[in-house]
């Protein structure tokens, strides 16, 4: 199906646009009036990520009422452990939590990989397919996954955490067992990442939520090569990686094979572009805090982003928008960055 | 009195020594059984902080059995927002809890601040006297507090946070309240900081665990001023500015009036070097999960630390020592860090 606005699409395969495109992390959520009335008749967050068809009016709703340039299905990047065979809770207030963790080598034996693995999320394929069906062509629909070191990170501290340092441990410590788990999460999220593009998936987004806290080295032995597997595996829409808090491997990041890097609010748009090099789009990267701040300093703030960037940008947020963010400021920032244009199609 | 040894004090002044002096940030902890067996008898943290005679115990216990170069003294940066008048509990296995927290310039009016805040804290001075004579002369004593961001950001959210996102909310709609808010922080600390140095502090450590969630722009506008004040004013012994996660300000850090600069685990020493140029001396910065590795394996990367930093380094790791980190991973990395000597002084 072709399309209305392939803003997107065009910005990430490097094409010259009139205007960035903009989405935002977690835009399906609780800013929106409309998702917290859905949520509250249900008893958690599992159960929506759970069931197609509310997933999918889930992930319409911000098209609707902020008109952005993109849906982003709506799910959880720790489905990769459960089809895996690690099942998890989410806890309210708390966040995630693993009544099993992995800790050997055995425990590694023991995870489904691979096809077999991605075969058991069935819901968040049909999910896709009823969100395909219903946006009709509307806008892009990005879908996703956790970056297999933070699949790892979760699995093996078993919960959220300020250091990892269970998850860094075994790193230190079982290299070897690291390496198989990390792998197995990589096969596991190539095949699951393929089907969702076959589901109709526009572009796909890693995400390295955890990348800051390794070291450079770390970094370049357990993150980057899994992730670059992923980037190249993934040939027929374009590929976003953003590793947060991982400024130090931005030139690193640069040379695999992806299309778009997103960036956290430390790291300015100019320094990114020199350690990054000109090819790649980059994505990002306003504080979600600034969106508490007053409208006129809002749009104030995305005008600066904006003109920081100059071209080869989405304009997103540097991470998750907050829950508690006023809905008014998130239409502040989207609003513009659809009213923005680049200074050579004002010219042409 | 004269040091018995001061490598600690000539490094931090820029002198030539014969190698890297070397202690741990949370060294006066856990990770030591003589620490465990004080603190089970005790209700709490604050229990031992508050009272002068285990403080200054717990202080020199890791002289004693790891024989570092330097001991600092057992207290908390949370004493600062207790001397202005913001009480806080420590939750075990939570941490610092504020009942009351501060969102209002009428709340910031009632606070104390300078000399008459820094009054507040006698048991703290009493430690110092007490380490100090303890001490003997053995090695110098670390006296240390949080930079005014840090403490701001516990003030106004009232716990630890991920986000810290009603932290910097506050910065982003009420900047007015925390520059005052700042303002009396800064002069407190400046006030508690130079009444330790009379009490035998022979270096001070200015700690901003979370500089790393501000961007630049903010960084510069509310927290880099008030380190700088901070620095300026302590003038009889070195300074030591150790802003966790902030290496998008580490040129700016550079240019303050401080000697020693700290690093994190995920900045490389030559980067650092290159922003912050030749002056200062760098302190930091292995990973503390690098403990977790075979003893072997803590050696040969405690060597290639000290290898990357070259000259002008305090050894140290680049984040407080973790507490199930196994003693003889420290007593490697201690002894590793003691054994090295410097080329230049092995030819001369």
């Amino acid at each position: 199906m072709k399309l209305e606005n392939d803003l997107l699409i065009r910005t990430a395969n490097g094409e010259e646009v009139e205007r960035p495109p903009v989405w935002m992390m977690r835009q399906a959520g609780r800013i929106l009036p409309q998702y917290r009335a859905i949520r509250s008749k249900l008893s958690g967050f599992k159960e929506l990520a759970t069931t197609p068809s509310l997933a999918a009016e889930v992930t319409i709703q911000p098209v609707d009422e902020l008109d952005v340039d993109a849906a982003i299905i709506f799910s959880d990047i720790l489905v990769i452990p459960e089809a895996m065979g690690l099942d998890y809770e989410l806890v309210e207030k708390k966040g995630p939590l693993f009544p099993k963790t992995i800790q050997t080598m055995a425990d590694v034996e023991r995870l489904l990989e691979g096809e077999e693995a991605a075969a058991n999320l069935p819901y968040v394929y049909e999910s896709l397919d009823i969100t395909k069906k219903e946006l009709n062509g509307r806008v892009p629909l990005i879908g996703f996954a956790g970056a297999p070191w933070t699949i790892l990170s979760y699995m093996v501290e078993g919960s959220g955490s300020k250091t990892f340092s269970k998850a860094k441990k075994l790193l230190y410590s079982q290299p070897a067992v690291a390496h198989r788990l990390l792998e197995k999460i990589t096969t596991t999220t190539i095949a699951y990442l393929k089907t969702k593009v076959k589901h109709g998936a526009n572009l796909i987004q890693v995400f390295d939520s955890w990348a800051g806290i390794l070291t450079p080295e770390q970094y370049k032995t357990f993150a980057l090569p899994y992730i670059k597997r992923i980037a190249e595996s993934i040939e027929d829409v374009p590929v976003t990686v953003f590793a947060k808090g991982a400024w130090f491997v931005l030139e690193d990041l640069g040379k695999i094979n992806c299309q778009t890097i997103g960036l956290d609010w430390n790291t300015n748009p100019e320094l990114a572009r020199e350690l990054i090099g000109t090819d790649k789009v980059l994505q990002g990267n306003l504080d979600p805090c600034q969106l508490y701040a007053p409208t006129a300093e809002v749009e104030k703030a995305t005008k600066a982003m904006l003109q920081n960037f100059g071209s080869k940008h989405i304009a997103n947020l540097g991470h998750g928008v907050y829950p508690d963010t006023p809905l008014d400021s998130v239409k502040a920032f989207v609003n513009t960055v659809k009213a923005y244009r680049y200074e050579s199609s004002l010219v042409s």
